[in-house]
């Protein structure tokens, strides 16, 4: 993953653009990819594509001559889409339009006015210390023209048309952990997922790392909002079959994984994504919807959409602290310093974990009635020996009633997912229950 | 108001009783008003209409014919609806029959025994200590003969014939904040109405402070309990078709405007005025059914009738504390001196504010799906600039499902009901969304 | 039900055993008692009737004869169903087979290896510690040979087919406080029901403590888990009948009542048996399912049976406090001389009382619409005189809608079941409410 973020991360992926195209036509190689094509102007749902934006040429001079900073030395330099503008100004005129870092006195911020059309340059906070002359000369010259808006979807066929998305956006230039790393742990999964679709030949449920898929899933990526926005907007068909997510984003660096919760947090996503997540991090945590970060999943958690869709990321300050996700965050210095291989795979390592508890969050019906004959079936824990796990397996046993998925009971209990599909998986070994993608109550009073 | 609170609320206002009836007429001489009339022995549900009751004369005179109370001096000084007695009566047992106040040593009490048939007499307890000697003289003449108990109705017709009652009592006798100000914000109220059924030709939603109606609205001015009762027994039709209500009372005096919700928290009408309160007055404070005032709301939210009516009132202290809700109550001391213009237009702004939010809770319907494209509609607020108003955008926004009022839109965000129509307003402005008077959803996996 | 005790409470009644048939014989001496019996092998489920098992001979001597323990001293010497041994063991070998109490040193434990096939003995601690001889002699004659698990059930017939169960078990070999206490108080509890069914001539609702009953009654008396799973599995048609049940164990120490709720804390047995005991026992308390102890009551709200069974035992400390429910529990030291007359006499009322407060279980329906007119009929409390008893009769009866039973009423007023039927009652003698068996909603706006 790391190479691919050092060939990539440069580029200037801008949401429409030359180097956004060259970074997913460079990604369409490592998959089977399917390129969504969407033109200028097309519209979508509320939403219309915008042009594409090219920057030629763009820096900041002392009347004198002396550069002060040009686009050619970093593409932050420039607003992404920033009006073209070229003339003398005056240094008040010049500060409303040069962007700093709030926190950052060093590094140059990300800023982007997508449609609020204005001019922009970026600076560091200490070049801008040192502007005291009356007038400065600006030189931005961008280009606005008809283009094409692309999201690339790897779609992984399962048994059932029911999809999983995966979505990441790539649309971050210069810059890696937001949003590069998102990008790869989800090419990855994709990478994954379609080896376990090459042994389809192989049968039986239940499914485990290696069997083959039941749902469907697709791995989006595609630039921040207007991507998703364009994508299910064509895609309307496909909605209803959608029954989880999950968006993907800076997962390279070493801040703890938090995973946020979406719209619906009773849905068997949201039940089961959370559950696993203690089997797979114990040191990661959990957030409401709109309470980590935002990003792509509200698209798809919208009104007319609602979708279950989580987001996972690694965030030292979730938003409502008010505090940035992570010291670099939307700067010049998200660079591939600040993450490691160690992290993407840990991070790759959770979202197929999630993946995998996904796969196996059947509905757990009861052959049996009453209680089960443990010592019979060699299941018998001895509450004298190990009280804990003599108790975690009645309460377990008691809830599978064909109304309890597996989230739903690690859910109730409290308990990582992993630890209830343990269990499930030997009461099905014994034959004690049986596993159904639909409930199944059993309540003879019912 | 005060012109009519002066003139009226020296009356009196016995449940059935001429002055009652003087009141009343005198009332729907400001407004057209329907006077139902109910007579005694009249069946009414579990209850029958009472007699009604004069006092011709009531006194307590030593034996030596010195005078030492005269209902002529207060209409307080006579138990309401208590039996004639004449004679002479040991010390002893004219303290039995003598009311005082627990609180107000200087005050007349106000005493009802309308079923209880006893006699007795009400003085300052700073009479009563005087009380010395052996045997007293008693004058109680009180006539009890069939009557006709009235309530009047204010009919507002909207175009639904769903409808909105608004309640207060009258009988109170020469009190005036408990009862007579919620009987005059009352009168406000309809007038308010009726002069905007009056531009009933006006077309088209979203009705406005000056829009036409859309639900209608029966101001109700009754004697408390057997008013409520009389009236809901004889128009059980009206029953289903009423979504909501406000009982009104002690609205003139100093004390913080309270809101009481109905037995059904969850309704509409409560998820409605509550909100809106916050809006309205950030001094008032909410209460749960029954925890600050008991009234006629209480026939309304019965069983068998279960009509979500709230209560308003200027509370001091809360029923649950003990404490009378304000110093004066149900005493002699409760006169004009206690309430204002300024309090009794206060509390109208609030009652008129309460139906306008009731006239405006729609379901919110979105046409759009997704996130709207905010800066396309130019409803943008950027979060860099404005956040909380950037995050109070989003929540309403994606909360507009069709399944959500805008009350409940409010209610689940904490948030005033006038804060969320202005951003539904600004959506429906833009045709992002329609207003619907019934849930329309629109989740495409439901 | 002391006298019972005395004359059962040695023998050595292992779940299939020649004394466990004679102790339960004797208990159908006293009331009409159906024996079901189940042939060992028999499946029941997922469980098989396990083999009669009889222990002729057991004893430790030293290797010069000396006898240390000998089964004939006490019943609990041998482990129940272990196997047959006889041979020398070494010192380290034979205290992996001698178990002892953990918290008292001067008693033999109980232990219990159904399943598990291994052989053991049981000592004192005190006893114990004098073993530093190398080698030890042990003979253990038992024998397991096809026998019949036997499950007596009292079947008291009321109008209605629906059941309610009480539910003993009475395998607890020469121990009293647990199990017969148990078992005595269910008989008992059977003669008074048998009684009033002797009086079912009589008739008119509403039962009272002398009045005929509605509900079929089933008391079983089984030895524990086996027993509930052989019966339920050979009366699967009786389960969707049975809504209701409780457990009964411990009921004759000092310990405090406490009773544990079941499965489905919601439950109308749930509402009613938890409000009830506030009623007939303050010093009583209430634990969530499985918090307090398990028995039988297991299998009634296991999957695929899921009946409310609740459960009622004098426990010192609940299972979740890790410590024994009681000192002498599941001990030699569990003899008659720790239970009482009285004690069990309070169990029984208890029992009763439940029982009554199930008949009493009523939806409350209506007759009335608004509140009651209170003074008309006689149930006026002032609340100027007594506010709590005011402000409770208003909040029963607003609740008297037929969507309430008397038991939901109580639970949600946080009230005795007992303080809600007094006013229901009131309110039926006065014509005011009738009471049904099934929910009879009266909301006009529904």
């Amino acid at each position: 993953m790391l190479d691919l973020i050092q060939e990539l991360w440069y580029l200037k992926r801008d949401i429409v653009s030359d180097d956004f195209d060259r970074a997913l036509f460079r990604l369409a190689k490592e998959v089977p990819m399917t390129i969504h094509e969407y033109p200028t102007g097309e519209a979508c749902w509320t939403w219309r594509v915008p042009e594409k934006w090219t920057c030629h040429e763009a820096y900041l001079e002392t009347l004198d001559g002396r550069r002060l900073l040009d686009y050619q030395d970093h593409p932050l330099h420039v607003v992404s889409y920033s009006l073209p503008f070229e003339g003398l100004v005056r240094r008040e005129q010049l500060l409303k339009h040069l962007h700093v870092h709030p926190g950052l006195p060093d590094a140059i911020p990300y800023v982007f006015k997508y449609y609020e059309r204005d001019w922009g340059l970026c600076a560091s906070q200490a070049l801008r210390d040192t502007l005291n002359d009356d007038e400065y000369r600006v030189v931005i010259r961008t280009s606005f023209e008809p283009g094409i808006l692309k999201v690339g979807e790897i779609q992984i066929p399962g048994e059932s048309e029911e999809s999983f998305v995966i979505v990441a956006h790539l649309c971050h230039p210069a810059m890696v952990n937001d949003d590069l790393t998102g990008v790869v742990v989800g090419l990855e999964t994709a990478r994954a997922l379609l080896k376990r679709m090459g042994r389809a030949q192989e049968s039986g449920p239940p499914p485990t790392n290696g069997g083959r898929l039941y749902y469907t899933y697709r791995i989006l990526i595609l630039p921040e909002t207007i991507g998703s926005v364009a994508y299910l907007s064509h895609n309307e068909h496909l909605i209803p079959g959608m029954t989880g997510g999950l968006f993907l984003e800076m997962l390279g660096n070493d801040s703890p994984l938090a995973l946020q919760g979406s719209f619906q947090p009773e849905s068997q996503a949201d039940h089961c994504l959370t559950t696993a997540l203690r089997g797979l991090d114990p040191e990661g945590y959990l957030g409401a919807y709109r309470t980590i970060i935002d990003n792509d999943e509200r698209q798809f958690n919208a009104p007319g959409v609602r979708v279950p869709v989580l987001s996972l990321s690694r965030v030292e300050a979730p938003k409502a602290t008010g505090r940035p996700p992570y010291r670099e965050y939307h700067s010049s210095l998200d660079t591939p310093t600040i993450v490691s291989g160690e992290r993407l795979a840990a991070s790759l390592d959770v979202v197929l974990g999630m993946v995998d508890a996904w796969e196996r969050n059947y509905y757990v019906v009861n052959n049996f009635k009453g209680e089960v004959f443990c010592s019979g079936y060699g299941i018998w824990i001895d509450y004298r020996v190990n009280p804990d796990g003599h108790r975690r397996l009645f309460e377990i046993m008691e809830r599978c009633d064909g109304e309890h998925s597996v989230a739903d009971i690690a859910h109730e209990l409290d308990t990582p997912f992993q630890a209830v599909w343990e269990v499930v998986s030997l009461l099905r070994e014994k034959d004690l229950v049986w596993l159904s993608r639909t409930p199944q109550p059993t309540d003879p009073r019912r």
